[in-house]
C-alpha cells in the first residue's frame, strides 16, 4: 500500500513523514512543505503540487506550480476502487517527484474526484488517503465539482459551478457553508444535458432517422464519417464495442457541425441541453437562495467542461448563460483562469488557513 | 470446440455424425431425427428439441417438445464472443440430452438471437454453429426477434412482431419476403419504450424530484423501498455497482403500480413508452405496406415480453394496440401460445419444407 517504488521496498512511509517534519522556511515564506491538489475525473486525473506559504494571509495568484502530473479515470464507480487508489498513488507520486519533493513534505490533500454522491464515498476515499498519509497531513476529499467552483471562486467556495464535459453537475455553496447540487447521477440516471447525453441523443436521432422512425438528419453523413462507418446498422455494434462514456462523448463536436449548419435535429438537441444544463444550475440557485431576496442578487456561475467552453459559433456556454439570466440576471459566468487541480490545492490552503484562524481564537 | 464431455474427449463429431445418419422412420412420420429451436436473449437462452416429423406437410400444433433447457445470455454484445458461444453449445448439449437425443439427430438448427444487427453478426455465429455441426445440417440465425414472431405466426414470416422486455424492437415481414426493423439499438441508442428505457426514466424522475429539477412523485418512495434504499443520492451508487439492464428493467412495476394510483410523473412515463413502441411498430408497417394500399389492410401484430404482457389494470401492451390501430385499424394482436424458442424450431421446419418444395421443382 504505502510502496511508491522510490526508495526500499518496505520503508514505513509514517517513519519517514514524520523525519520530514523537520521544515525550513524560505525567504518568500514558504517552507519545503507542499499542498497537492488533485482533480479526479471520469476521463483523466491531474494533480498540481503548490508550496504552502504558511506564512502569506492570502495566495500569489494564481500560486506556483511546483509539479503537475496527469494519469486516467479515478471514479471508483467507473473503473472500480483498486484502480481508482492506484490511479491517485501514482499520479500524487508522479507531481511529487516532478516537484523535486517527496511524501513527506505533504502538509495537506485536497482532492476534488467524480463519483462522491454520498458520505460514506467521502468516506471511502479519506480512508484511502489515510493509509498513504499520516495522521498530521490534512486530508479534504470533495465531489469533482467543488474542486472546479473553487477553480473559478480562487478557492472560496459560494457560488455555483457548472460543469458539462462528458458528464455534468452542477455544484453550489451560500455564504453560511450551506451546499446543493443537482445532475451529476451519470447517464443511465439522465444528465441529458452531459456531452454524452447529446452525444447519445444525436446516435439515437441516426438511428431514428434510419428505422423510419424519425426525420432524416445530417447528423447521419456526419457521425458515420466520424467513425468510418458505412450505415447506422453498424452504429449499434459500435456502442456496443466499447460502453466508454468519453468516446460517446467525444460525437459533440459533430452535433454542434450540425447545429449550425442549421439542421434541426441537432439544432433541437443542443437546445434541450442547454434548457437541461440550464434547469441543474437554477435547481440549485433557488435550493440556496443564491440569488437573494429579491431574486436579483449577484453570485457567480462557474463554467468549466468541453461542453461549454467550445468556443464555436453554436455556442452551448452562451446559450446556458443567458437561459440563466432570464430568471436570475444576477448570475456572474466565471470561466476559470486555472485548472480545477489547481482549484482543488486553493481549496486545501483555504480550509487551513481556516482551521488555523478557529484554532487560534480558540 | 466439440468436446461436449459426454463419450471420450477427442471424438471426432463429424463421424459421430455421419454414423448417426442412418435414420428409422416411426409411425408417427418422425424418425429419431430432430430440430433445435433457440432464443438467445439478453436476460436467458432457451432451447427446445422437436420431433423433425419430415414425412408431415403441416406440423402438430403445438408440436410435441422433447426436451427443453435454459441458460444465461447468448447476446456477444453483451457478454462477449466465448461467453455467448459457450452458452449455446451447453444449452443445446442439454435440451439434447433431456430428449434421450444427441448431437448426431440434429438435422436443424434454427437459433433466434439478440444482438443480430448486422448481416456480420449472422455469418460470424453461423460459424460458431458450423464448427459444431457436420455440413448436411441446416443452419439458421436470425435476430430473435424473428423468431418470437414465428411464435405468434406457427413458423410463418409475415406481419410485425414488437418485442418489449428489457430491451425492446420491432420487426417485420411482407409477403414477398421484404423485412424491416425498427428499435433494437439498445439503452445508448434510445430505446425508451423497453424494461430497461421505462425503469431509467422512472430512475431519472426520482433524481430529478429530489435534487429540484423535477416535480415530486410516488416513484421516490415506492422505488427506494424496492430497492431497500434510504435516499435518492444513494440511487447512484445503486445504478454504477451493477450496469445490468435487466436489474434497472426489473423495476417496470414500481412504475406500473404508481401509475395505477394516478402518479402524474409514472403515467407520463408509460404514456411515453406506448407511444415509442407502437412508433415502432408503425414505422415497420409502413416501410413494408403491410396495411395494403388504402392502409386497412389486415396483418398480425406479435406482442411478446414482459412489459407487454404484464397483465395490470394500467396495461402498456392494450394501450400500444390502441395506438397502432388508430392509424392501422387492420392491426391484428396475437399473444404467442408458445414461447419464442419452438418459434424458431418452427421457422426451421418451415425453412427445410420450404427447400425441399423448391428442390422437388428444380
Amino acid at each position: 500500500m504505502n510502496n511508491y517504488g522510490e526508495s526500499n521496498g518496505d520503508s514505513n512511509v509514517h517513519e519517514k513523514q514524520v523525519e520530514g517534519h523537520d521544515h525550513c522556511e524560505n525567504g518568500d515564506g514558504s517552507d519545503n512543505r507542499v499542498i497537492l491538489g488533485i482533480d479526479g475525473g471520469t476521463t483523466s486525473t491531474v494533480c498540481v503540487c503548490i508550496p504552502l506559504f504558511s506564512s502569506l494571509k492570502s495566495l500569489p495568484i494564481p500560486p506556483p506550480i511546483l509539479g503537475r502530473a496527469v494519469s486516467g479515470c479515478s471514479n471508483h464507480n467507473s473503473v472500480g476502487e483498486t484502480a481508482a487508489r492506484d490511479t491517485l498513488e501514482e499520479v500524487m507520486a508522479e507531481a511529487l517527484s516532478k516537484s523535486g519533493s517527496d511524501w513527506s513534505a505533504v502538509h495537506a490533500v485536497c482532492l476534488g474526484v467524480s463519483g462522491v454522491n454520498h458520505p460514506t464515498d467521502q468516506e471511502r476515499i479519506l480512508n484511502w488517503l489515510r493509509e498513504i498519509f499520516p495522521s498530521h497531513v490534512k486530508l479534504y476529499v470533495q465531489n469533482d465539482a467543488v474542486a472546479a467552483l473553487a477553480s473559478g471562486t480562487m478557492g472560496k467556495l459560494h457560488g455555483c459551478v457548472l460543469i458539462a464535459g462528458t458528464g455534468c453537475i452542477s455544484y453550489g455553496f451560500a455564504e453560511d457553508g450551506r451546499e446543493a447540487r443537482a445532475s451529476g447521477a451519470g447517464p443511465v440516471l439522465g444528465d441529458w444535458g452531459s456531452g454524452y447525453g447529446i452525444a447519445a441523443k444525436a446516435l439515437t436521432a441516426v438511428i431514428r432517422a434510419h428505422d423510419g422512425r424519425g426525420p432524416q438528419t445530417m447528423l447521419t453523413n456526419k457521425i458515420l464519417t466520424a467513425l468510418g462507418l458505412s450505415s447506422p446498422d453498424e452504429l449499434i455494434g459500435w456502442t456496443y464495442a466499447d460502453p466508454s462514456w468519453a468516446r460517446i462523448a467525444a460525437l459533440v463536436p459533430e452535433v454542434v457541425s450540425c447545429a449550425e449548419a442549421c439542421d434541426q435535429v441537432a439544432t433541437k438537441i443542443l437546445v434541450d441541453a442547454v434548457q437541461d444544463l440550464a434547469l441543474s444550475v437554477k435547481a440549485v440557485v433557488q435550493r440556496l437562495h443564491l440569488c437573494g431576496e429579491d431574486g436579483n442578487g449577484s453570485f457567480p456561475v462557474v463554467m468549466v467542461g468541453g461542453v461549454l467552453e467550445a468556443n464555436r459559433t453554436w455556442d452551448i456556454g452562451k446559450e446556458v448563460i443567458k437561459c440563466i439570466q432570464e430568471q436570475f440576471p444576477g448570475a456572474h459566468p466565471i470561466r476559470p483562469q486555472v485548472e480545477p487541480a489547481v482549484g482543488a490545492a486553493l481549496l486545501a490552503w483555504n480550509f487551513l488557513m481556516t482551521e488555523s484562524t478557529e484554532n487560534s481564537h480558540s
